[in-house]
């Protein structure tokens, strides 16, 4: 299967120029964002973006679900036919993650990494706790502001272990290989002597974030600290292995793994896959927003 | 003199359903928003909007320059008949304030209040310091991001004595009437009670704002605390003794002071007031922003 796999990619990579397609309304239930590759036919970002953009540089596709210094959390669907981008729903709600002071929304372009998945009935052997049941999540830090729905072709720089309610949700840090400072950025060290606070002012980010919303405070494995670049690689490639097992079936999960590049019994052909974005709701304009996303809170 | 601006503010808060007017293009040297009154009458904001919106109740106008959040450094257009809004420029460069990390943009809602002004000429008594020859700067506290342009009506909170570059420019904070914090708010101490490490980091944003610009950290009087609402109000009322000294041409200075509510020599009709909007850029669209202004700096 891998083998399989390897060359199905270098076929996907070559119609890797992907764009987004809007359906519904923002700031409502409604809105999803479909991807689409170079020749304009739809594909699923969880399956049919590669893992990796230039396997022989180390460097990794991630895809952009929350731009820096927004709220609105954004993800993709993972149990939707082609996972498209959809706000996440809290209690019937839409959610916005608060503004904790004095951060303003996100402190870096967050989203995850294609291919890769947490699998919630393995047991990470380094946090002792099982996977989170999504795909890799990733803190793009570079100066640009990405664009939701932003494929970006990132290095790994270091990994962060939070345990969020029990479960293992790894953060890693990463930057955009076109940004003007990547050249300096190969390790955690790097981030620390480039960004004098940002580390650990990520750390304070993912402890408090959901306290306003009653949520406890997030902990970390490794005493806070974050592992190497070569440890965060480890454990993407891992949790790729475990994507594998799920979109080979060897994993039964509930989530969607239709897809247009794998070539498996759950493939579909790209008439059937702009049907799946057909049948999305109509789009339309953005819904208002309260006022109240953009309130200050204090932890 | 006082007696007949009391009876002209009265007339001109009458009309006091403010609203904008964008001439030029976002993002240029030609950007200007004018303002207009209740009846869509050109006005200027910095001479006839009034200084107090309920004089009962201590409650002041002020004028919205950079919403929070933003980084474009606009300000009323002193030396410019009817005192437009439009971005500040330094060495030939449209200004933008940089994002010092952690911190996106300003703080709070950025602005001044109207029919103030710091006379250049005049040492301050407190700070030994003169006059920086501007409207008084206000920092709006509350939940609500403002608009370019937005009238608030306000109450004053404390004052900061920052000195920059040897001159006084009080900064004086203040939050929306109608914000649902209001009530509790009515001093320093209600602020650190309430939005505990907002004072602490307006003293450190704008010790340090200008570093990435090349220019030192700035200083403040009174061993960097902030003074009392009261002191704030008596600040106040001090520099608009001063802006009354400027329009009654009692103090000789390169400000425009052409108005359309003062009745003294500089008020023009309305014909001639919107004659000058006419004659200002054409509106246009915003220009591209360099996403270099969305860098994070660090000191």
């Amino acid at each position: 299967m891998s083998l399989r796999l390897g060359a199905v990619q270098l076929l996907c990579r070559k119609m890797s120029t992907f764009s987004t397609v809007q359906r519904g309304a923002e700031a409502t239930e409604s809105f999803r964002l479909f991807f689409r590759n170079g020749n304009g036919a739809a594909i699923s970002p969880f399956h049919d973006i590669p893992l990796l953009n230039d396997p022989d540089k180390h460097v990794f596709n991630m895809v952009c679900e929350v731009p820096r210094f927004s709220n609105a959390k954004m993800e993709m669907a993972t149990k939707e036919p082609l996972n498209p981008i959809k706000q996440d729903i809290k209690k019937g709600k839409l959610r916005y993650v608060a503004n904790v002071f004095p951060y303003h929304g996100y402190l870096w372009n967050y989203g995850a990494i294609p291919q890769t998945w947490e699998d919630p009935g393995h047991k990470d052997a380094r946090t002792e706790c099982n996977g989170d049941n999504d795909p890799i999540d990733v803190c793009e830090i570079g100066h640009r502001i990405g664009k939701r729905g932003d494929v970006i072709a990132v290095k790994l720089l270091g990994a962060l272990a939070m345990i969020d309610e029990g479960e293992t949700d790894w953060k890693i840090i990463c930057i955009d290989v076109n940004d003007p400072l990547a050249e300096k950025l190969n390790d955690v060290a790097d981030v620390e002597r480039e960004m004098p606070g940002l580390l650990d002012a990520t750390v304070r980010w993912f402890r408090v974030y959901k306290m306003p919303d009653g949520k406890p405070e997030n902990k970390f494995a490794f005493n806070d600290e974050f592992q190497s670049a070569e440890f965060a690689r480890s454990v993407v490639m891992e949790t790729h292995e475990q994507w594998k097992a799920l979109v080979n079936k060897q994993t039964s999960s509930e989530l969607a793994i239709s897809n247009t590049c794998l070539g498996n019994e759950s493939s579909v052909d790209s008439e059937k896959a702009d049907s799946t974005v057909s049948a999305a709701a109509e789009t339309g304009p953005s819904a208002p927003i309260s006022a109240s996303v953009d309130t200050w809170r204090y932890c």
